[in-house]
């Protein structure tokens, strides 16, 4: 059988394509959507995510508004910072690029952005909301992940999902989304010693452990969804945690890497803020 | 076969003991720990639970601030009574009874409780923060299931947890808890029709389903150490959610009901009182 190929790349250009309508829409009722993306330093990875997002906000007519600060700031100007921004009603959504720079404190930095604005889902609050079943904003990891199943008419509902790898910006929280939701859901550590045993077990496996290749056709079940967030780099190749070539002939659904829920992130973001700014008209009326 | 028998009531009253030693040594660093009980309304069994907590706080010397607020009360009053308790110093540890009456927004009324006094572990940036696996103060549910493992040297470590019904104050939080720990964990809500197929599985298997002897001899695995959260009332007597008398032949530790994880949640409440006030010393040096 032919797996569905879960095209991230594809699914965002949709997206972007909505997202587009929505801000026009915002803008002719008086509301230009604003996020905030904050950077401090000089991380080369950090400046090329803060660039790739300011470019898409601008292409679907959110704007950008770049806090570029040195390495040398303190905790308390970065706090300072977002104070104003979660005062100014102009900025629909705050990002914090991390990591930070060492020295800065990174729980007290997302713990200052205003639940509102949290658009990233990063805050303990906006987690702690995601494990009661409180609406907020959920992290674009996980959204993603969601989103590109839904887009392919597959129901996360009713499955046995095993999640290896609990980051704070994926499988924590989407372990807390799916405590809320009618399914089954096994966690493992990405160093578990008897992967396989859960693996084989998943009707959807996400897999996040950081390994080239560490999920082969062997530990999977017939029919399994599978999305890989895996992002191993070898030289300018980057390859999954996840044998796509072994596993696609066994599932029945399957995200590549590159291509699978890399290139939704930023739209999620962006979706984020543009439903914060929908929030504020709201609140107005 | 015997299995341990995991005595709340037995372990509570050692932990009593201690906590009375914790106590005497804060009055002599004086500082007098103090706990508000806010209760709003006269629902009975909210009544006889903080009478009780009132109860056990005296006990070992932690002096209960009980403010029994009428049900009419209204939610401004009621955050600006939880502001003014953020704002005491004397005050240590705030822990809001619930249910509130209906019209009482309980999300907001935790959430406006300082993390630094959130010692019953409810509002979500605690939740948030167990899930970060950042330092925080557990609710009382979640510490004693650890605890009362810990008292008869059961490691949690290297274990497949299954925990079977997730409310937000003893399944999700400890979910939260488990996804900073070495081990694999599966949640299941309480109403899966597979339940027996995932029960089977646990080492350690932790019910709150809220249905009279709901997990039988038949749904659990050789050696596996059960907790009990099931609190059925019929008449005057109250069942667990486990059949214990099945179980207890097959399990290698399991707790009673009543007597089990029952006993212990107080002192658990009370501890983290303690602990609160013990870190506004450290904050003073």
């Amino acid at each position: 059988m032919v797996p569905i190929i879960l095209d991230g790349r594809k699914t965002a250009s949709k997206i972007v394509d909505e997202l587009k309508s929505w801000t026009e829409e915002l803008k002719e009722r008086g509301v230009t959507p604003k996020l905030a993306l904050v950077m401090v330093g000089d991380d080369k990875y950090s400046k090329r995510y803060v660039k790739m997002k300011a470019r898409l906000c601008k292409k679907v007519g959110v704007k950008p508004l770049v806090h570029h600060l040195p390495a040398e700031t303190t905790q308390l100007d970065l706090l300072k910072l977002i104070e104003e921004l979660n005062k100014d009603p102009s900025v629909h959504g705050i990002m914090v690029q991390l990591p930070l720079p060492k020295g800065l404190d990174e729980l007290a930095t997302v713990e200052a952005i205003s639940p509102k604005k949290d658009v990233d889902g990063l805050s303990p609050a906006t987690l702690g909301k995601i494990l009661m079943g409180e609406e907020c904003f959920l992290p674009a990891g996980v959204e993603a992940i969601i989103e590109l199943l839904r887009r392919y008419g597959i129901e996360p509902e009713r499955k046995h999902w095993v999640i290896t790898g609990l980051s704070n910006i994926v499988g924590k929280p989407l372990a807390a989304l799916l405590a809320n939701m009618d399914v089954t859901f096994t966690c493992c550590q990405a160093d578990n010693p008897d992967l396989a045993k859960y693996t084989r077990e998943a009707d959807v496996l996400v897999v996040d452990v950081e390994r080239k290749w560490a999920v082969t056709a062997d530990m999977v079940k017939k029919d399994v969804v599978v999305v890989d967030n895996g992002n191993n780099y070898e030289g300018n190749k980057v390859y999954g945690d996840v044998d796509f070539e072994g596993v696609k002939d066994i599932a029945s659904a399957i995200t590549p890497v590159p291509g699978g829920v890399g290139p939704l992130l930023i739209a999620m973001l962006i979706r984020n803020t543009l439903k914060a700014a929908y929030m504020t008209l709201k609140r107005k009326s």
